[in-house]
């Protein structure tokens, strides 16, 4: 099975005093790859919670940084999925540094996602019919 | 009248790889201060929202950069209303940085300020409970 | 002449409690715009701050936000320069909503960029080489 | 032994459409809390990094979100050191929601820190200077 990767650019935003990406811009990258693999199977989230009322949310991250990425950098972030319950599924990122034709290790995590009702934010089971899709 | 100013502490998340304060985060230091004038006024966003049904949006800035700011240095926004209508209201801005008992001027803009329905989005007349808050 | 535009997509980490575009991100989404505008015509800003030791750096910002962004919203956003002089360049830029076939006005805006040193930050003029490109 | 803490406040930067704080945006606060900390053993980062020519960097990042905070809320982000040796140190840290007298606990997690020469990004020991104050 094919990883699912999505291409990210490094831009000043990202970048911090010390030259490199601020670490916790990775939690973004790896949420734009997560979007994405989810809008590659069909799943919406905007759409989604108009139509279910729900919508997933982050309850765990956990992350390691073994090089930095600079300005100008290009990524390659991956998202794949590792667990798929009916209260939270997991997923395996990482995000690797383009050179040539070499993909350097940058930084790599584990996140973990639930549902929630978005008007009362509480717990829920994820839809059954975004469980069928994910899987 | 004395001018409301707002202390902010410049950290790693605010600058970028030049080594200075990136440029876009003066205006989420601008919107604290905002924020602060407004709460030094009683008037807390959160719960105005959740009153009224509406809520205040940016509708233009201009802002110019003179100084740059680095890592730690301590900053003082000041906010100061210069027109109040029944539509928008526009306050002018700047960030210092302070040094000993000095204070050098970073940046400087305008601000102008509308009010929309929460849910729709609809521009509507700010309320009178609030304009006679500001004025 | 053709306008530069570059496709951005909304995620999570640009949208606020209003359920919104947070206005402040549109200074990202115009960064990223004329990066890669730059990037196409071979200007390369890492590279550049090594080879020259000098930096663009933003001196003026002035945006106007017509109408709101969602989250997962494609826009389409544009780069047009104006001026490009010795020391400083200005750009046009808009983002756009894209539905169907339809381009939406969300903000636009004007920037003002000049050149500095990246080690003392002193004002410099922008080299001939990179103006030559930019005209 | 008491906790050092930090007064945190939940601006419209720090919330997304969900209503909520943006989960990455907990690693800002924790990020600010330590640099609090530092700064109350007299260890000034930019400083250091000028004086020292090596800086921190985070290696290793793992929270858990327990509850959502929304704007205007006030947050109390503790930072404890738990390890301090030749090459790294780890924290633990905490994001509570102060509400009355009471600490509701949103979000808690482990960091882990490493120092690096500022020019090349490799891995050093913590000047010994450094973990004499903080242990």
């Amino acid at each position: 099975m094919s990883m699912f990767s999505w291409p990210i650019r490094v831009y000043w935003e990202d970048t911090d005093a010390g030259g490199i990406v601020f670490y916790a811009n990775y939690l973004k990258f790896f949420e734009r790859a997560r979007t994405e693999w989810l809008r590659s199977k069909g799943v919406h989230q905007h759409s989604l919670k108009i139509s279910t009322g729900g919508m997933f949310v982050v309850t765990d991250t956990a992350l390691s940084y073994k090089l930095p990425a600079r300005l100008d950098d290009e990524l390659l972030v991956t998202a794949h999925i590792t667990h798929a319950g009916r209260a939270s599924m997991q997923l395996q990122q990482e995000a690797y540094k383009v050179v040539a034709d070499e993909k350097i290790l940058l930084c790599e995590g584990t996140i973990r996602i639930g549902w929630v009702n978005a008007g009362t934010l509480q717990p829920a089971r994820i839809p059954s019919s975004i469980l069928d899709v994910l899987k």
